[in-house]
C-alpha cells in the first residue's frame, strides 16, 4: 500500500507492506488523519523523543533506523473484522485511541515500527478500542476526536470548575482543544494568549472570552483586568523550554499550572518561586478510553464545533509540504491527510 | 542587648539596639530559639536568598549590608504588652509565627533588618500572632513549634491520607517534622530515606515505618517492597538541585510530589517525565496561623514527641560554632540557642 514513511529524518511517499490484523484486530481503510505537532517534532527530533520515552516510560519507543508511518488522529472505515467479532462490521467508520495491545506488549499506532499510522492507506486497530462514528457525523470532524480528547483530559486533570478562572498559554491545536472544552463546560473567564493573529482569532471562535497578544499584554495581567478574583488555573500549552518557569513567575499565589504542552527537552525552573507562592504543577498526557469516546459524542452532538480548526486537506503526496507549512502558525491550524 | 549578628557574611556576637515595641506589639525575652537550616543557607548564600525572594514574592528581603539578627524558631517570655491589651500578660511564655505586620508592611522576624530574631536577648512580636504556651510544657519543646508546623502544613498540602503511602526524601528537621506529622495522623506506611545513620535513627524514632539508606536501596524501591499498592506521595525534603527531577524519575505514575525542601537555586527538570507519568508537583512553604497554634497544642498534649530532635543547647557565644557543627548531619539535628 502507499504511505508517507519517516525514513532517515525525511518523509518519503513509498510502497510499504500491507498491515495484517492479528487476533482481536481490525483492518481498516484510512479516510482522514490529522497532522499533529508531535509528528513535526518526531521528524526533527526523533532521537530525543525516543530517548525521553525510554527515560519516562512513554510509549513512543521506535527504531528510527527502520521505517515509521506516523499519524495518530484518524477516522477510518472497517474493511475486515477477522475473528474479532466486536461491535463493528465492515463499512462502519471508526475512530480509536492510537494504541494496540498484543502478546508482545503495547504499541503506539503512528510512533512504532510495528503499526503504521494514518499516513497510510490502511491500518490495523484494536477491535476493543475502536469506537463507531455515529451516522451523520462527517469523517473530517470525527478525525478531530483525538486532539479534542487531549483538551478534554487536560481540563479534567486541571481542577478547573465553576469557581476558577482559566488562562491558556498557546493556541495551537492543544490549547484550542482546552479552550473548546472549557467553553463546552461553561467555565469562564477563559483568557487565551498567542503571538499569532490567526491563532488568536481561532481562540475566540473556540470560546475564549478574552484573547491577548502576550507581546502587548501578559495573559495573567489580562486575567487581572477581566476577573482577578477567582482562583486561577493556567494551562501551559506551548511546550518549549522556559514556559513552565515563566508560568510560575507570572502565576498568582496558590495557582494550579497544568502542563499539557509536550516539552521533550530538559528545562530550567526556579523551585523557590513555586515554594513562595505554594503553586501546584500538574502534568497531563493523553486521555482515558471513556474520555475519548465521550469526546466523539460531544462532537457528534454539536457540543464541540471543531470545523473551524480544519484549515487544509492534502493527499499522501502533499504531506511533506504540509509539514513545512505547519511551521507557520498563521498559515494553518489542523491539516487533514486523505490517503 | 546582646545578639548574634549576621554582618558581612560572618556571625559576630555584639551589642545591638534594644527593640522597641510599637502599637499592637509585645516586647519579649527570648528563652530558646532553634537554629534552622535556612539560617545556615542565609549566612552562606544570603544574596541568592534575597534575590530569589524578590523574584518570588517571599518575605525574606533584607539589606545584607546592614545587620540582621536571625532566629525564627523561638519561645519567649512576655516582658511588656504596651497598649496592645491582648490575651497575654507579662510573665506568660509565648511562641509566634515569625512575622510582624505594621504600617510599613510585612516583616520577617529573623530575616529582616527591622525585627531581630531569637539569636538576641529580646524581640518584638505581634500581639495578634503570639500564642500562649500552656502551663506544664517545657520551653525547649515549645520552641519546636515552628519547625513542626512546617511538617504539619506540608502533610496538609500533600493530600496524604488513609489511602496513600508516603516516601520522605531527606531526614533533616523538615523531613523529620513531616514524618512525625504523618505518624501522628496514623498514615502509613512511611518510608524515610537519608544518607546519615543518625538521621535514619531519628526518622525511626519519629515514626517512620521503613528507613533506608538511599545508597543501598532507593526509597521508592523500599516502598515497592513494603507496600507497592497505595498511591504514593513523595515529600522532597532535601532541597538541593536535582532532587525534584530525581523524585520525578523515581515516582510511579500518578504520584504527587510535595516539595518542602527549600531550594534557592535554579534547577533542571525533564517535563516529559512528568507528562508521561501524569505527576503532580506541589510546593509548600510555612503554615497557617491555625496550623501553627494546633501544632503547639499537639506538642503540649503529647501527640508529637519532639524531645528526640533536640541534640544540643548553646548560649549566644556558642552560635557560630553551632552553625559549623550543623553542617555534619551525623553530629546534630536541632540545636537550641538560649540567649
Amino acid at each position: 500500500m502507499r504511505a508517507v514513511v519517516m525514513r532517515g529524518r525525511q518523509l518519503v511517499v513509498d510502497e510499504v507492506a500491507e498491515p495484517e490484523p492479528g487476533p482481536g484486530e481490525l483492518l481498516v481503510q484510512t479516510l482522514a488523519c490529522g497532522i499533529c505537532g508531535s509528528d513535526l517534532h518526531a521528524l526533527q527530533h526523533g532521537d530525543q523523543m525516543v530517548e525521553m520515552s525510554k527515560v519516562s516510560g512513554a510509549p513512543f519507543v521506535m527504531d528510527l533506523g527502520a521505517d515509521v508511518v506516523m499519524g495518530h488522529e484518524f477516522c477510518a472505515e472497517v474493511l475486515d473484522v477477522g475473528g474479532s467479532g466486536g461491535a463493528v462490521v465492515p463499512g462502519d467508520r471508526v475512530v480509536s485511541i492510537p494504541v494496540v495491545f498484543n502478546a508482545n506488549g503495547v504499541f503506539s499506532i503512528g510512533y512504532s515500527n510495528q503499526y503504521p499510522g494514518g499516513y497510510a492507506e490502511r491500518m490495523v486497530l484494536s477491535s476493543m478500542l475502536a469506537v463507531k462514528v455515529p451516522n451523520g457525523l462527517a469523517t473530517h470532524l470525527a478525525a478531530l476526536t483525538e486532539p479534542m480528547a487531549v483538551g478534554r483530559h487536560a481540563v479534567e486533570r486541571s481542577g478547573a470548575g465553576p469557581g476558577t478562572a482559566s488562562v491558556v498559554l498557546g493556541c495551537g491545536p492543544v490549547g484550542l482543544a482546552v479552550i473548546a472544552e472549557l467553553a463546552r463546560r461553561g467555565l469562564g473567564p477563559i483568557v487565551a494568549a498567542d503571538f499569532s493573529p490567526a491563532r488568536r482569532a481561532l481562540a475566540a471562535t473556540m470560546g475564549a472570552t478574552e484573547v491577548v497578544d502576550p507581546a502587548v499584554e501578559p495573559a495573567v495581567a489580562a486575567w487581572q483586568r477581566v476577573d482577578g478574583a477567582k482562583p486561577l488555573v493556567i494551562f501551559e500549552a506551548v511546550g518549549v523550554p522556559g514556559m513552565i518557569d515563566a508560568a510560575m513567575l507570572a502565576a498568582p499565589r496558590g495557582t494550579r499550572i497544568l502542563v499539557v504542552g509536550v516539552c521533550m527537552e530538559a528545562d530550567t525552573v526556579r523551585p523557590m518561586i513555586g515554594i513562595a507562592k505554594e503553586l501546584d504543577v500538574g502534568f497531563a498526557l493523553g486521555y482515558t478510553p471513556a474520555e475519548f469516546a465521550d469526546t466523539l459524542r460531544s462532537i457528534a452532538e454539536g457540543e464541540l464545533d471543531v470545523a473551524p480548526l480544519i484549515t487544509g486537506t492534502v493527499g499522501l503526496d502533499g504531506v511533506p509540504a504540509a509539514f513545512a507549512e505547519l511551521a507557520n502558525p498563521d498559515a494553518h491550524c489542523k491539516i487533514l491527510v486523505e490517503p
